[in-house]
């Protein structure tokens, strides 16, 4: 999908061939897309004016500064730890979301940012409800305890005595489709769909493993099935269930979904392989209401000197209602919120403006994002780049782009002053779902890319916690932000939009 | 250090300098020596011959192979559970250790190794005890529960009745040495020592603070004090005490050591900086013993053309008594023998032989390393590279080696295969404590090198347990060392010694 922005190389290569050695397209945002092709491209060979390098050199001591700050004196750490205390379960239209919505706000202005504000946003209002559970109605030779679920995200609840009814395994929805459509009617469908493990980067095998979640209930209801079960999307093999967003649509019966564990699909699975019918009872009381007004949470370090010119950073502030939306993405949030204390605390005030944006409402609806393109349609030929971090609080490995060569040159060789971090990695591929829509008016986006090992492990699940956030990891993420924002933004020259 | 084995370049630069930026000396060996400097360097120029870097590339597929088969087949975390489970605490001379020499040779034997066998190693004996206890005698204003400590590694006890006394805080043993020998004669020394935050290697932020505990005993017990404390060397802010190795010298009295948690040593702190002096009582009941007799854990892949030539890779069996060792040193352990298992699995056997070598005592005496460079002596001029794992279970980063310019550019020319696992930097720096010996006759010595930030949180403390270890991490890192062994062994060229 980036290539196509492309246009084709217009010089030789003049740096590092390691600089231009790419691994695949792997989008972090979220959803995500697949992309099977783990083999290192050569990317499009782009020369980087002598000046504007030497410029980009010159910005070694404040990049060593940021780094030394972040992790002295970071407080990226302390904010998440007060972000997942006192606004934990941040659903869209949830008071943990208010919650968040004013002690980020909080956040800003004691920071020191300027222009602090809130932006409207009408958002989804969901809640999981408080029963959710399944029961195996043949347990003579097998499971006679409950078998830990969750409803997925926005799915209707049953009928207050629940479901009951034959359960079909298939491993994929293409698989479903091939059923005769007798097969599937009356039943509970139950999409075996483990992540695959040979992926390198975990949100490729996401990317794979997500679409029996999303779109799982529209094809079982076209079939005319009664609810749906899947394997929860998740690299741990435990008793956890891990949610996420699902979808219906306009015509199609709307029928209960949720997520076994890991450890619970094995054990239906096993049931199920043994080759007698094995009947399930099905019990959700999630509920939709009307939507909700909340807001994204914006904050800026007006620029010195071209104060119009506008760097976005940001993270989504709603989360699932499991776990306290640690990682995804209060980890995000707060270190964008850090990257601009960074660069206040040290005094680096950039040419441009870097604007802090905290998305309301990622998880189910993406209408945080939408409502801030809408709302900045006019300013987005003026919007030089847009940094998303929604990947997880890890280990800094680097940046991905859909930035066109030019630009991605000059990204690569901001982020080479980040090699003592060993995030100097800059790879092709998405920005992040927030700021996705900014992408039709050419900005370039970037997301920031921590290590993915660990991060579906915890991934929409109770496991999403404060606890599992490495302090150092998590400060020298902002501080890599703070880094490539704080360059971009004061360069004599604007980064090069993408074309279409 | 590894610069005064480097001959002068010879040649100019051929291929990227990306891979000849080098971050600074770090060794991940145990202990640590300390490098200030993070700046990259760029390395000595040095060229590879055409047709050996074509011979490299031609192990994409093998790499390929490897790292898939490590993600999905995996079972260096099967083992380590196993090994964690079945063999915890497993200090040298404790029932712990010799339950992991026979499991490790199990392992070996199940896997299909050859030549599998122990070899002897005489080794210390000592153990922590029972009681590990320090009061505060002034508590009116002050710390009215026991301080969290443990005994360091190879203190001696105190008398039954414990030792009161006043303590001495100082920040370093530089510190002490400019006290008045009455200042702290009779009074327990208290070394509040932390790691420096701002180092981004974690490795060398221990190095630097690790002196304190390793020296401290000594240079206390000179100037007539009766105990020391330390602030634990650890990167997590927490009431878990770290231990490690410390040491006493002969003429010197031995006076009781131990560490106090990182909270601990905060509370101390505060309470010594109101001024007034502050009593202790300490107690240890630590113990040593006669040495006795263990072994090293040695099993082969025979190469099948060179097979006199050898590879050797390992890490340490023993581990301290808190905790399982599951990072320090279960992983590296486990991620050795599960490098010649994944060779074993996928057919791959290379030209010259790939010993296995699970060394027991590094922690308290490197016996183990001592003892295999004395018994392979005659072996040493065929000793063709020996690679240590021992800095923790965490997500692939790269190698770090000590061989020279020529020998160096070979492994970043292999390093460069496992780019798509970013694992493709080679630092200069050392290889590991229990392979050290082998550097006196020239062997290169490299180091598997998993991100640093997490390890200190965990290292010789109660931390250290299984659930601290990523599956993914883990199994990729073993993938790791199988293809940089695999092609060392099996490359048509013997790589480079090392002159002196």
């Amino acid at each position: 999908m980036p290539q196509s922005r492309h246009p084709r190389p217009r010089a030789p290569l003049v740096l590092g061939p390691f600089t231009a050695l790419l691994l695949a397209f792997v989008a972090i945002s979220s959803p995500v897309r697949a992309q099977e092709d783990e083999e290192p491209q050569v990317h499009a060979e782009v020369t980087i004016d002598g000046a504007l390098r030497d410029e980009i050199r010159g910005y070694r001591g404040a990049v060593r500064d940021i780094v030394k700050h972040a992790l002295k004196d970071g407080q990226a750490y302390e904010s998440l730890a007060d972000l997942c205390r006192r606004a934990p379960k941040r659903l869209s239209g949830s008071p943990g979301s208010a919650a968040a919505v004013a002690l980020a706000q909080a956040m800003m202005k004691s920071a020191g940012f300027e222009n602090v504000r809130l932006e409207p946003v009408m958002v989804p209002h969901w809640e999981p409800g408080d029963l959710a559970r399944v029961r195996v109605l043949t347990p003579a030779r097998g499971i006679t305890t409950p078998l830990p679920i969750v409803p997925l995200g926005g799915s209707v609840a049953t009928p207050a005595d629940g479901i009951e009814a034959e359960v079909v395994e298939v491993p994929s929805i293409e698989a479903l489709r091939a059923l005769e459509p007798a097969t599937v009617r009356g039943k509970i469908v139950y999409f075996d769909r483990p992540m695959d493990p040979t992926m390198i980067t975990t949100f490729q095998a996401y990317g794979g493993a997500v679409k029996q979640r999303t779109l799982g209930a529209v094809e079982a209801g076209k079939l005319g099935a009664v609810a749906v079960l899947i394997r929860s999307v998740t690299t741990l093999k435990d008793d956890e269930p891990h949610t996420g967003a699902m979808r219906y649509d306009d015509g199609v019966p709307r029928i209960p979904a949720a997520a076994l564990s890991y450890l619970a699909a094995d054990r239906l699975s096993a049931l199920i392989a043994r080759g007698e019918p094995v009947r399930l009872a099905l019990e959700l009381d999630c509920k939709w209401f009307e939507d909700e007004q909340s807001y994204n949470v914006v904050g800026e370090i007006v620029g010195r000197e071209k104060a119009d010119e506008v760097l976005v950073v940001g993270g989504h502030l709603d989360s699932w209602s499991i776990g306290d939306g640690a990682h995804d993405d209060g980890a995000g949030c707060m270190q964008s919120v850090e990257a601009l204390r960074i660069l206040l605390r040290l005094g680096l005030k950039p040419r441009r403006t870097i604007r802090c944006v905290l998305f309301m409402n990622e998880e189910n609806g993406l209408r945080g994002g939408t409502a801030y393109h809408l709302a900045h349609r006019e300013e987005m030929a003026k919007h030089v780049l847009a940094l998303e971090a929604d990947a997880g609080g890890f280990t800094p490995r680097g940046f991905s782009t859909d930035a066109r060569p030019e630009g991605k040159r000059i990204l690569e060789e901001i982020a080479r002053l980040l090699v003592n971090v060993d995030a100097d990695k800059v790879w092709g591929g998405g920005g992040g779902a927030d700021i996705s829509p900014m992408a039709a008016d050419g900005v370039p986006l970037v997301g920031y890319r921590p290590d993915s090992h660990r991060y579906f492990d915890v991934h929409h699940s109770r496991h999403d916690v404060f606890a599992s956030v490495n302090e150092r990891e998590l400060e020298l993420g902002a501080a890599c932000m703070a880094s490539l924002l704080y360059i971009v933004a004061d360069l004599e020259a604007t980064l090069p939009r993408n074309g279409r």
